[in-house]
């Protein structure tokens, strides 16, 4: 087995045996008297003894899986047959964990721990462990021998923990899977939280995402008088899976330049000798609270309104530091070898595991733990009390603190509507007067997200109430900026959502809203937020989170500016592949049912609330009171857009519509077969739920076929115009009575530049084809409406060339109405 | 109509009319005598002349349909009725672009340009125009006043081209709609293009975004020796849609400290004074290009190795430079407000429409057009000669230049199989051996992207023949680093993507291996560049490029580090929502089906390829040449696998399988059915294409009817373990004869720790499940093998008891071998 190859290796099984060479382990250790700082004797050795015993901990839950204090000699049977987990990071974590003990018991902190760099799990299950939280929220696993074996067995085990902090781990609230979000998720906890401290680690390899590489820039959003502060310890242990770090390969003079041109003042803590990184770090860590302190203190008693430059800390140790110096002849410790489980072959080769037995005992178990296998009470001194163990702050449990909002009652924001389709509005602005109440009346624990879109979202009635948050300078022409608004724009979808999720995570609410055309941009980070409320769901002490709000708008049907050449409706697939029991869709039609989906987003727990409406001028279909029922129904026939629609008999034909743009050619479409073939039974069917379409099984919110069957008949044709692709729909109904009568029209690939009828019209979805999609399907219609049919390819021939040589929509098209 | 409305205002139709403050029209500017630097006054004027004559024509595209050279007063029928497209961004591109031409002339360049920017069309289709590319590509758009004519009406006009930079933009290939990732396109088309330079216009909206924050770090990969240069232009026009920007609201030191940590030397070129500009962005060209060409002469004679610092030029200029300074009372020129559309009233407000007027006179186009509306010969100088023009660069048709690749054979790769099942490999380490051979007979336009996964996802093999490459430090524990490495491996989805979009979008070939757990990442860009790819087929003088290919490993079966905890096969759902035309999947079950694949998609032209393979050892069940013929067929009947499966009979069950582990748990059911049942026909089908899959008309690699349904019967229950989503069959064999007939099983959210085979079990697609549901769906069996139900219940809870006790899969499991 190759050297590249054990780099490569994921298991032990791939490397049942080294090559012949030397492995080394590490000897114990006495702390250097020489070494200089802050930290006496005493509290030098407690501080150590403290890491000792977190990484001899993290050892254990990577091999062990019996034998946890190794008071017998190491057998293969008591090393797990798959090693899985990462060393290589851990003692880094463990290291920044303990001084952040003794900076919160030193200066009585409130504080949160972010583990950024990958697959860290063991470090804070060790803290976790240590400081007593793992045994209060798991009796399994209580503070002794047999715990500690629990500890270690559940590990990246069947049925466990993952190996990375996930919704299982005490004190985190961010998850260690996909990296690059850490810095996001701590300036997000600590947005209007001012007394909070985040001591957010980042990982050298996660520093080279784009999305952690823009984050950095989240201190110009971080107001320190109204929130707290984030201290980031770059993480720079130099080493990947198979690589260096480009950050551990440019001088470091280049990267302080880096760091300061983001508006930090690092300092950097180097160096492999555990006393003298001691001494190093701890004197680091109280210039970097004392400078907190200091900004806080001049931003709160208003002496300094300048944006400050936050300090941080640079931590260059080894990877795998305390590890085997050389495993198989080759160096291990202090290279990427170490990056993950040092002794692949720890079970089925004596040799590791007789250095697996050294390096276990280099850390001197025996004076951590007592008999009983409970940590010595001399370490206990290092906990924080109760909830200022960062492994028990309810805010990293947010669900615990998260407030109802207050809500204005969105009838008061509805628009008039005495009959259907006789006024319009932009479905959005209207939004936009109740977010501006909802702001106002939730001055600490609301705030929207947005990329540079608020205002081109239709939603700028929130700055008449406050605004945009900007902490860097404000020019003479600038508008809306302010230090203490409740609007975040950076034209980051990323950042955005970063720090949305943190907020929320942390026990408070929020909306992101971005257009269409770019959200998939964080595809994957939803996909980690959604499993982790899932997950979360699924840990016992885990309390429901606010839901995470998406108002999507400039959709793809009206993205004037940006015709197909980067837009697409696939988020809502990206969305309903995550567990039902997670997401919602909402495609409200017009502008009351914008506020009343709302309204309901705004009241839910857990979910992930995808909302898509538009901001351009739409018919106003339903009053207020009509809206909430419909909403509530989530799905609905429209009695007054039918024809001859009576609940007795069966129609000729289902017309069925989700999304504003899908609605109003629908109801284009049901005027034209009004006027024109007035015997025909025309049923109009409007989905504002998608997640009604799914079978009760399915999802919760899933309609029983006996309704669906009572609404789209059990065989009459049924033409559904739909906002996204139309697959989607099949996808949701395959299963229903009359899949077979359903002919989906959606969204369609193009490449080419349109007005919104154009547009509508190469999707085929134009009011035209739905007619002739009804004469196609109705078999009676066949030879009978052969003259409309033609009508209708003349009509649409007559709007495509007027739209060509004009640059606007036809006047036919432009200034329909539903008719009185 | 608000200030905040009209920031936010997406067309002309929202601001119909003005407030009733004044606006103020651009004077004509005269040079100022004044302004020092490198030009001569001849030159001086020539270059402003040609910048007038760009402004002016991009000011045309944005307003005008008729009356192009102004001749007449302006009328509201010349206006477009809806006025769209962005001209803050525009007089910025133009400067830099004449200002590169004249870098080009003077030192004979081999140039492209990237306009990073959003919606910055109108100044490279200006430009182009005036090169002459334009008519030349476009005969319908000559270079006179009709040709004017028709570039203004075409402009974000229904049939026309797009706002930003597209497929459409004659020397573009970079797609300017999704910001981002201008730097990664600029940086993949310099590598192995020595003579090569970009010059790389980055928007400062565009960089606040995560991919465009990270890929600063692309020049650690760009070797001075071997490949071309990049010149970034920070383009600092202080102003996204409504908002500042967060570099141009920090200090400049700070900003230049950003850059400086980021590996750049930046110039500043800052003002308002076009002549003083023209003299500074002169002078700081000629530096940059001085010593990039130092940088290069001395990495070629080999006198200097070192990673230099690259030179780039910060250009701080006013926000709709040349515009009208105040419009409706409130200052423009400078601000945010000049970032669409500064006077959206023009066709109905004669207010604005004379402002635009003498606006558009401001340029003097009588001096810069001739009687016939032909750009004076005068403005000829600045013009490169044929391919020197940035515009008709073949690097920026990258079609044009790609060259077919050395393929070495890849039976000879391919591992022996005399009969199924007997041997194990790792798919995707087969597949290393060959992409070993193929780097190495194509040394300078091959290069295999990974995030720090090249190793883990077993290709090593190729860094037998060449290193990564490494342009930082490289430290002594550093291994496989060099400076001509043919692999680029950098933390980052995102750069990986984005420089083998550039690469490819240049003519040259590659790979990019991700995990598939972390591949949602990239999304959004797969998106753009399939758009491309699609919208581009569509451009008559564009060539077919080199495909995309993907190579999926670590995949969700056996992604044992991470669990489910951010994971998901849904990368394929997205990329099936493309246009059929340019998608292909592929999900080969072993090895040699892997090798047989891969050949053919580095053969394949403007696809993307996604290819799903295993890296763990997994059953051989083809040889080469079996593998050549079922990759070819794409899906078909494994008879070996089946039991009675006689052509002439109707099996009583289809079992099939997508994917290495679904086919291996198919075939382990295959196989106990075959044991227990021995009279009961079975059928395997093994699909490798999963476009087979779809409906002749809706893919070209679609099966007819017929053949769909020879192989998977008309009414036999068949029973599908798919590697993705279940519903993603369902969506694409809803319309086939025997749908109703389908069972799928496949991929399900969950949240937990598992071993493989315990993933398994938890998604319901054990071998165990399988025959459960045969059993279930085979009316014969309901009562005949309810024994072997019980079984199959028993085996399985066996299996799961073990996992979780043992942390390895139950022997019979992982010893399962296929009966001989």
């Amino acid at each position: 087995m190759t050297q590249l190859a054990s780099a490569g290796g994921d298991t032990a099984a791939d490397n049942l045996a080294g090559d012949g060479g030397e492995s080394i382990a590490p000897r114990p250790y006495v702390l250097s008297a020489t070494a200089q700082g802050p930290l006496d004797a005493d509290e030098l050795e407690l501080l150590d003894a403290w890491w000792r015993a977190a990484n001899y901990l993290s050892v254990g839950q990577i091999y062990l899986m019996a034998n946890p204090l190794v008071r017998e000699p190491l057998a293969p049977e008591h090393v797990k047959p798959r090693l899985l987990g990462h060393f290589g990071t851990v003692p880094g974590l463990n290291l920044v964990w303990v001084h952040a003990n003794r900076a919160i018991l030193a200066r009585n902190l409130d504080a949160v721990f972010v583990a950024g760099p990958g697959h860290g799990g063991p470090g804070p299950n060790a803290c976790a462990w240590l400081e007593g939280t793992y045994s209060e929220l798991y009796s399994h696993v209580p503070r002794d021998a047999e715990g500690m074996r629990a500890l270690f067995a559940q590990f990246s085990f069947p049925g466990g923990v993952p190996s990375h902090c996930a919704p299982e781990t005490p004190g985190s609230f961010h998850e260690g899977g996909e990296l690059g979000y850490s810095l996001l998720h701590a300036f997000g906890a600590a947005l209007d939280n001012p007394h909070l401290t985040v001591f957010c680690v980042v990982g050298d390899g996660e520093a080279e995402t784009g999305p952690l590489a823009g984050s950095w820039h989240a201190n110009k959003f971080l107001n320190p008088a109204r929130d707290g502060a984030v201290l980031p310890i770059l993480a720079l242990n130099e080493y990947k899976i198979a690589n260096p770090t480009l950050l551990a390969r440019i001088p470091e003079d280049e990267l302080c330049s880096l760091l300061r041109g983001n508006g930090y003042d690092p300092l950097i803590v180097a160096g492999g000798d555990p006393a003298q990184v001691h001494q190093d770090l701890a004197a680091a860590m109280d210039a970097c609270l004392e400078r907190i302190a200091q900004i806080q203190r001049a931003a709160r008693d208003g002496t300094d309104t300048a944006r400050p430059h936050w300090p941080m800390i640079v931590l260059r140790t080894p990877k795998g530091w305390t590890g085997p110096p050389q495993v198989d002849g080759e160096p291990v410790e202090g290279t990427f070898r170490a990056h993950q489980v040092p002794l692949p072959a720890a079970r089925q080769n004596a040799g590791h595991r007789a250095v697996l037995e050294q390096w276990l005992r280099s850390y001197r178990p025996e004076e951590l733990f007592d008999e009983a296998g409970t940590p010595v009470s001399e370490l206990r001194r290092m906990v924080p009390v109760g909830a200022k163990r960062m492994s028990a702050s309810p805010v990293a449990n947010g669900g615990e603190l998260v407030r109802d909002l207050r809500l204005p009652d969105w009838r008061e924001y509805a628009v008039d509507v005495a009959e259907p389709g006789r006024t319009d509005h932009e479905a959005t602005r209207v939004l936009g007067g109740w977010l501006r109440a909802v702001t106002e009346l939730n001055p600490d624990n609301f705030l929207t997200f947005a990329p540079d879109e608020l205002a081109s979202n239709r939603l700028q009635d929130i700055l008449t109430v406050t605004g945009r948050n900007w902490q860097a300078e404000i020019g003479p022409d600038d508008v809306k900026l302010d230090r203490t608004g409740r609007v975040v724009e950076v034209l980051s979808e990323h950042m955005c959502q970063g720090l949305l999720e943190g907020y929320l995570l942390t026990g408070r609410h929020g909306v992101f809203t971005c257009y269409e055309a770019f959200v998939h941009i964080v595809d994957a980070m939803f996909n980690q937020h959604a499993k982790w409320l899932d997950a979360s769901a699924q840990v016992p002490w885990r309390r429901p989170l606010a839901s995470l709000n998406y108002l999507l708008s400039s959709h793809v049907w009206r993205q004037d500016h940006n015709g197909f050449t980067h837009q697409d409706p696939g988020f809502l697939d990206v969305v309903l592949n995550k567990k039902p029991e997670i997401v919602r869709v909402y495609l409200p039609p017009d502008a009351n049912t914008v506020l009343s989906v709302y309204d309901h987003c705004l009241r839910s727990r857990h979910y992930v609330n995808v909302v898509v409406a538009g901001k351009q001028p739409q018919p106003d279909w339903l009053s207020a009171t009509d809206a909430a029922l419909h909403c509530a129904r989530g799905i609905g026939i429209w009695e007054w857009a039918g024809n001859r629609d009576e609940p007795a008999t069966t129609p000729d034909v289902v017309l069925a519509c989700a999304g504003d743009v899908p609605t109003l050619e629908t109801l284009a479409a049901a005027s034209i077969l009004r006027e024109k073939l007035p015997w025909l039974r025309v049923r109009v069917v409007n989905v504002v739920d998608l997640m009604r379409l799914l079978p009760t099984e399915e999802h919760p919110h899933g309609l029983p076929d006996s309704e669906f069957d009572t609404l789209f008949t059990r065989d009459s044709p049924v033409i559904f115009a739909f906002h996204g692709y139309p697959w989607l729909i099949h996808r949701l109904t395959y299963r229903r009575t009359n899949h077979s009568g359903l002919h989906v029209r959606g969204y369609k690939e193009q490449g080419t530049t349109t007005t919104p009828f154009d547009m509508v019209m190469l999707n085929d979805l134009d009011r035209y084809h739905l007619v002739m999609d009804v004469i196609d399907r109705v078999p009676a219609l066949r030879q009978q409406a052969a003259g409309l049919r033609q009508d209708m390819v003349d009509a649409r021939l007559r709007a495509r060339t007027w739209t060509r040589q004009h640059g606007e929509d036809i006047p036919e098209v432009a200034d329909w109405r539903w008719p009185a």
